[in-house]
């Protein structure tokens, strides 16, 4: 029983590193996944910069964003974003909240993304716009109130994806492995869309087109090569889990409710 | 005679890992060689991230793109790009398929691609565009028919390289060298037509000069400057083969119709 | 006693350190810190690159910026700059003087510098624009004299951050894990909103946000978050401070007014 | 006597790996300097990428570009370069010709290069800019023949730097280090000048700025500092001359004349 919770949390922390190592995550933004047993909780990490995150980091939550067992661990002040969209979204298995460069441009000017290219129909025909300043006025833009949580998820809506008004972006998907697909290329397609439209004349792709390569992440010759690829740029960047490593590490798992800060 | 066939294959990881390794590939896109000895047959690595190909993950293809012998590895979808070019193009003897970011705005926008400095004059003078949603409507965006392999085949006729249409690139040489070299410089010349076409106005160099210019991968003090270098980067990048490691990995080489995955 | 001093010493190496890790500073720009004993001084390095500067680097200077002891080490011709705003403001504990890439652009064209997103509020709602030539007429645009120190201190004012005219910025802060913090984030700024007005229409933070979002870099879980996340990065890239390499390097702390160069 | 020559040719090829490190030079380019003790001759590596040259690669030339020694090593094709500035610049002690992707934008636009920070006055105020084309019709752009060569050194002139119409730029100084200054900051000055034209309206530093800015590469605590700071930089690429190599590298120096390919 024990291990497909380990494995998820190792899931969480390889997914935070991933999308560290491709420069998509930096100082900032958190990946969760929901529970593997218990689909009124998730998992999250305590609040630390992604690709520093390690297995035994992972926190349970409850949906409401408080931990299931007590903790002297700093939190994400965002967690909320996580807890509402899995309360709104039964399907939604996993979560990243970023900051990505690539997507910035778009988050600041309000400009609509569209996929331009194959693997960029990832991020989905429709991709929501949300300003927290609609509906709250002034604040520091971080989402860390269970209404703003909630507003987001509204806004996200059956999308994949939702672009948040000069703060950053917010993705969901059926699993890690999807989930690092869908935000690295639809990073890519931002990337490739601000290019093009500086280039000349940008049209999305067709809607039939859209439906269908939006699908490719879920063959199984893409996941297996994207997954290897990536986890293997990792463990070269010598920021990854090698075999030995996540032996010992596995072995330092704390058990919950133990706060003290281990010595780095 | 295994000589030639162990040298193509080493080509072919080669020619992937170098192309990675250079920014043109990520976790997509292939490489291939015409078989050294049987025109009729191709070597194109098993489905895997360009930068992971090894030697013994090179299958051999008929031109209708079958294995040659039985396997039960995951094979690219995207094969048939390779299989209808070699049918239609007897010259050719190496192709590449890329979603090169330095492409992707071009690809978009169908701006044409022209030569804009001497080095670039490898791509020809002239680029054609495909779309495959002109003959074949809504798909994937994937070339995976045979009918699909061969309009581009058609679309690219004589020329060294063709855009894809929200897509990618294909480009073909006389042998993995000059696709490497054409490869790369290719993309250099569409980053600094971007760049240039944002600065100022763009005037292409003279039919003439792209003629002579267009030779000059041909120059054995091009070729042997530039492997030497692509080579060496890809050596203290830390994912090359060292001739220790050629060593270990040529006994390693799997025989063909033997399926098993190899233990990483 | 000597404690904090060395503290202190070691915080301004690894400032330099890490904002040239993060690719603001280059061969030049340089990080300094107010004595923590004695606010009638600073702590500089001698003339050197920032990516190479060491604790036993770091030199007192008075606030007229004359070593507090003799020494026959190269010194940076701009330690005006620190000198002439410790005098002025003194709520500042720490200085960066640097002409980071992605401040450049707005250095040259004089373009407002605004906050487009939560973390560049850092920057503040006013980033004053100052041109040596305006009071000093030619010159090689370096702030060598204490009176250009004190005209670059006054256009400051009471604000976070300064442009210099075709040269570079100038930041302030109360400590340099915020210095770093800011001058990271306003960089991160300062490229965010050059791509969106390439992009479409930009409209700066609102007023209240931007205080708000401003005081972020003094919330715990932000501030612990992205020191141990550059501090990594520092270390990870092998020019950090281990702490056998620093227990090393203590003990090779130079004594003030002992001028001869280490061989390296 | 031999000191001399031997630091000159460790000092060639560090300058071309330092401007390989830091992104000018490619597979393409080459650093030169005039012979130590004999202004008729020059020193240029064998024809090799920039960033593998060796101190025992370099070969004399005389100011006809042909070697002192016979040779069958492959040279560069564009030798001539160097030796007709040599011959028009008696003041000039060091050449380099590069395609760095920072001035193509304007060699292929012929939009004029100007000062536009105060480190990018190391260009001068004068960037001519010369097309082969004008006087010698369609050739493959290489500078091939004494007449190009003589022809690229009529339009330097007295200036520091040439651009060259959609082919590169060869610039020129007093010594190796001096040259590698001037190249990375000039390219500098083209990747802020290209941005900044994007973003606003450029005025380029005024006369007066422009020639005291223009010798700061020759105030002592500049050149010292940023040549250790390259060197260093050099070395952490795992691509410098450690004196354990230097040394063993020596020993290793092939005699003029001796022809045989080194095996690596």
């Amino acid at each position: 029983m024990a291990d497909a919770l380990d494995k998820a949390r190792e899931e969480v922390a390889l997914g935070n590193r991933i999308l560290a190592n491709e420069g998509v995550l930096d100082a900032f933004g958190h990946v969760s996944a929901r529970h593997p047993r218990d689909p009124k909780r998730y998992l999250l990490s305590r609040s630390r910069a992604p690709e520093l995150v390690e297995p035994g980091d992972v926190i349970e939550y409850d949906l409401d964003s408080n931990p299931v067992n007590p903790t002297n661990e700093k939190l994400y002040a965002e967690r909320v974003i996580h807890g509402e969209i899995y309360k709104a979204r039964p399907d939604v298995m996993a979560v990243v909240h970023h900051h990505a460069p690539a997507m910035m441009p778009f988050c600041i000017t309000g400009t609509p993304l569209v996929p331009v290219f194959h693997l960029g129909a990832t991020a989905g025909a429709n991709v929501p716009f949300w300003d927290q300043y609609d509906e709250f006025g002034d604040t520091n833009l971080l989402v860390v109130k269970p209404e703003e949580g909630a507003s987001l998820a509204r806004a996200l809506g059956k999308s994949n994806l939702v672009l948040m008004n000069r703060h950053g972006a917010t993705a969901v998907a059926s699993d890690i492995q999807a989930l690092v697909f869908r935000t690295i290329y639809s990073c890519r397609n931002a990337e490739f869309q601000f290019q093009a439209q500086a280039l000349g004349t940008v049209t999305p792709l067709h809607r039939g087109e859209i439906e269908r390569a939006g699908a490719l992440n879920a063959m199984a010759n893409v996941t297996t090569r994207t997954w290897e690829y990536w986890t293997m740029r990792l463990e070269r960047s010598g920021n990854g889990f090698s075999p030995a490593r996540k032996q010992r590490r596995r072995s330092k798992v704390r058990k919950p409710g133990k706060t003290k800060r281990r010595k780095r």
